[in-house]
Parts: C-alpha cells; structure tokens; sequence
C-alpha cells in the first residue's frame, strides 16, 4: 500500500507532518509518499533514521496555507501539495492521501480538480469520528463541507456514513440517526423532517432522530446532519471540552488542598486527556470523491498525522471506495 | 411586585415548584401567586413557615403534562395552570410568570392564547442566559421557539437580546454576533449571511460572526441563532459537560492515588460544578410576548425554581417588555 502524506499542511509544516509521516512508515511498514517542498522534506528527513522505511519524495512546488480561499487556490495553484498527492490517487500511483491543511481547499481540490465525485454522488461529505469511552467510536457528517443541504444529499451521507462505519469498524448493521433538537419523529427543521421521510423508505438501518447527549452514549453508529449545524455540534463539544478543563485546572489551583488533590490525581486526569484527544483519531475522512482522502485538523502534532495515516490505511484495507461506489450505484437516491 | 409562579410545572410538581416559590418570597419579599391545584398546594404549603410571607394561591383545575402536545395543550386545556398564570399578567394582576411546565406548550400558550406577541413581533424568541467563569454571562437566542427561521426574525431576536442585555445586565451597548461555523464574513449558512447583511445595516453593535469557543469565551454578549441550531449548541455543550464530568469521576475511581486526590480537590470540583449548574440561573426568558415570561428546566429543584423567580424579578424591575415594545417601535425590520 503507498500512501500519500501532504507534508505542507499543518500549521506547523512540514515538521509534524513529516516526523507523523516517518512514525506511520515504521509503525504500518507502507510506502508512504512525503508530497511538497522537496528540499523542505529532505532537510527535516535528516533528523530520523530512515534506512529501513519505504519513503518517497514527491516534489510539489506550490503550498495552500490557512487563508487562502477554497476555490482561489484551486485554480491558481495547480502544482499544489494537496494537487499533487491527489492526482497521485488518479493516476494509480498512491492508494491515499492524508493533509492537515486547509479543508476547505481540500474539499474544491478533491472535488473539482483532481478525484471528482463517485458517479451518482450529490455531494461529498466531511466526516468527524468521535471516540467514546470504552473504545467505541461513532461518525457524525456531515461537519462542514456544505452548508444548506437538501434531504437526498443528507440520505447519501447516510448511505456513505453507513458503509464507512461497516467496512471500518466491522458492524454490521450500522444504526444510522439523524442529529435534531428532540427525538420524537416530526421534530426539527424542514430538512431534518424530509430526510427522515427518505431514511425510513431506504434500506438503512435507521434508527430516528439522535440529540447530542444520545449521540455521546453512542445510541447510534453514523449521525447525519447538514454541515452547518454539525461543524457547529463538533465546535461546541470541543468549546465546552476545553471550557470545562481550563476551568477545572483553575479551580484546583485555588486552594492548597485542592491543589494537592490534583497533583494525586494526575493519573486519572491523563487517562481522560487521552480519551478526549481529537488526535488519538488524528484525521477526518471525505466521502464521496474518487479515493481515500482523510483530512486533519491543522494544530496536527505527528501523533496527529501518524494517527490519520492509520484512518487512511484502514480505510484502503477495507475497501471503503469501492463499497461506495457500489452502495450508490444501488441506491435510487 | 408580583409574580405568578405555575406549581404544577416541573417533573416533580407541585414539591420544588412550591418550595421554590417559598424560597424567593423569603428572600426577594415579593407577592407570589402559587397556581395550580389548590388542594395539593395547601397540602405542600404546610410543609414550610408562610405566616410573614406574602403568598397567594391561583386555583387552576388543568395541569399540562410534559408529553401533551403544545398546540393541542393550548386549545384542550383553557385551565391550565399555564393558561391561568399568563392570564394573570393580560388582567394586570401579575408582573410576571414562571414555569418550569413544556416549553412547546408554554410557548404555544403564551403566544397564541394569553400573552400574544409584541405589536411587529414576527416570532418570539427563546433566550439562554449562559453563565460563563468571574460572573459574566451571554445571551443565546433562539434555543428553539421556532425552527427554519428567516433573516428578519434573526434581526429581531438581536434587538430582543440586545434591549434584553442592556437591562437586565446593565450593559451599555451589547455586543450582537451571528453563530455561524467560521468567524470569517460570508461564512455560514445562507441564512446568517442574509442575516449579517441586516444586522450590519442596523443600530446594533453587530460585531460579526461568532463560533462556539469564542462564545464561550465571552467575546460577545448577545448570540443570535436559528433555533434549532440554537437548541442544538446549547444541548452539546450541556451533553459534552456532563460526559466529560463522568468520565472524570469514573477516572478518578479507578485507582487508589487518583481517588485519594479526588476526595481532597472536592472543593475545587464544588466550585466548578456551582459555576457550570445551569439552575443557578434557572430559566429561559421567553422574549417577543406581552409580559415577562421566564421557562425552566423540567428537571428544576426548588433553588432552580427561586433563582428563575430571580429572573423574572429582575426582568421586570429593569422594564424589559416596555424597552422591547418601544424597540420594536423604531425598528423597520
């Protein structure tokens, strides 16, 4: 397997990226392909001792950073990182692509100019998969790659969504729910209301609407929303996350006993950070182009990017593509 | 003053309902008007010491239950407690009501039934007041009165929340944003950048787009949203809270050193759990009807029931309904 790693994407490009992308090459034993700068990559690559790993570089003269507009640096920049490791997937010469840089420019690049949508999709979809204790894991998406969606394109992230968690995880009957403000059916905006019309005329395992406490047990497997509103239920879980550990963290501090007690309890504390870590998961996979494509957030330290490497990796294992393609291919959606 | 407060509201009607109400009229001195069954209400009002209390019972033969449909509730159940305690503000025998009874059903009643709307009021709106750390708090509004929501009724709800911020936290000139997944102007749904347009040509002190964590921040002071993506955030942030507390008790118990550490930061964990309880506020103002109406939680206590009366007192001490009848006055929305 030959994976494609965009090594200008993070924040802190490339050097997560590449340290995330040596990491990956020892762990998984796959080629993985460094995509960018290639004097950049050769510099950092000094750093490690790469003798025995499968290692290629792809030189890519141009970088999407963080402000440039999605559709801008799609067009302008041809040469781009995120142009080149794709197109690495088109011709046949890379099973998949992992970047931590700009989504938004990942998702036109990906769309637009280099994979195109699996025929019969409407539109691609963003996913986020979220950890839940006890290693389980659900798959809300859509988290932003469109925003005022319509229920057939919402069904299809259902269809997506389902086979990613199937083909993945190895469950077999996903239970597929879509994110609204209250669970009795009829609940929530026109479009949570229509979609539910297609969910329960389909062939999916629906199991009605989800809100987010639910969705944080783990009621369901593959949680449907628009992009709007679950980029904003994925910010506000992150927001009150952190709100609530800086709070924590101050009011120990306060006094000398409380102090002390956290001090102690350190361990605990460190077994939470781990579970709650976004990076433990490390990346985001688009669904519906014409290849494995995971995206990571842009603070990715190389844990981060070794992580999405593995999302990647399991994604090809278990043939993820092609079992949409033929999912869609089925559906009258 | 008085205010009228529904006993027959919370999942545990009458006892928190009563008890709430004997509280605030020890501490706040004001008349209280206990609506609701009267005979259960005597039974509980023996519980506690009323002779220097100023306290009044409403006899209402109906109670509305928490499964009852809110438009159904509205016309079937003419004597409601709901029905009879906003009646009490139309006849000008109370200043304000409190219910912590179905908010679908609150809303349906004070809207179509009692209260009516606001002359020029499109759709009222359900506010949030989240309490963040050093006593600040914001304003969410919608959290779920209505749902597919157009770019005018989010106008108003930012004045609302505004005129309601100013008086009732004596803020001079609030600070309005537009929830949105991206902080950028032109980034959202269709509807927050209609909406923006609005809000940049008004009198407000519209400060642009706002996201979850700066939100939680505190960045601005008013946050106005569709409902059903109001309801949504408010729902994660409460959903990852108690998720996360879990998983930090359940930690903290699986070893000896961190559960010693746990028992001596108890203070520090009491402090952060008084600063995140949502019943410190106690309720939701209900903004757009004639008369204050303040709706709270289901599952209120009796200081939950106390500290919403504190609402109510405070909204109507500081002259919202008459601000927001004049600010609507002068709005061309």
């Amino acid at each position: 397997m030959r994976i494609a790693v965009d090594v200008m994407g993070s924040d802190k490009c490339p050097v997560p990226d590449v340290e995330g992308a040596v990491l990956a090459a020892k762990e998984f034993k796959n080629t993985i392909l460094l995509v960018g700068d290639e004097t950049k990559i050769q510099h950092e690559l000094e750093k490690y001792e790469t003798r025995e790993l499968s290692l290629e570089i792809v030189h890519a003269r141009q970088t999407i950073t963080m402000t440039d507009k999605p559709g801008v640096s799609g067009k302008e920049k041809p040469d781009s990182s995120m142009h080149v490791g794709m197109n690495l997937i088109a011709d046949g010469k890379a099973d998949a692509f992992v970047t931590a840089g700009n989504t938004g420019a990942a998702l036109a690049i990906a769309t637009l100019f280099t994979l195109h949508r699996i025929p019969g999709v409407k539109r691609p979809a963003l996913g986020s998969i979220i950890r839940l204790p006890e290693n389980r894991s659900i798959i809300l998406l859509d988290i932003g790659a469109n925003t005022d969606s319509k229920p057939d394109w919402l069904m299809q992230y259902g269809i997506m969504g389902s086979i990613y968690a199937q083909r993945t995880s190895g469950i077999l009957k996903p239970r597929i729910a879509l994110l609204s403000n209250g669970e009795e059916d009829g609940k929530g905006s026109q479009l949570v209301v229509e979609t539910s019309q297609l969910m329960k005329e389909s062939h999916l395992n629906y199991v009605g609407n989800i809100e987010p406490r639910a969705m944080l047990k783990g009621d369901a497997d593959v949680i449907v929303s628009d992009g709007f509103v679950g980029n904003l239920v994925i910010k506000s879980f992150e927001a009150m996350g952190s709100a609530l550990s800086d709070l924590i963290r101050k009011e120990i501090r306060r006094d000398l006993r409380s102090k002390l007690g956290g001090l102690l309890a350190i361990p605990a504390f460190r077994r939470v950070a781990k579970q709650i870590d976004p990076f433990e998961i490390g990346g985001a996979p688009l669904l519906g182009v014409n290849g494995v494509v995971i995206i990571g957030h842009g603070r990715s330290d190389a844990i981060a990017i070794k992580n999405a490497i593995r999302q990647a990796r399991l994604a090809v294992i278990s043939g993820v593509i092609p079992s949409i393609q033929e999912g869609l291919r089925k559906s009258s959606v």
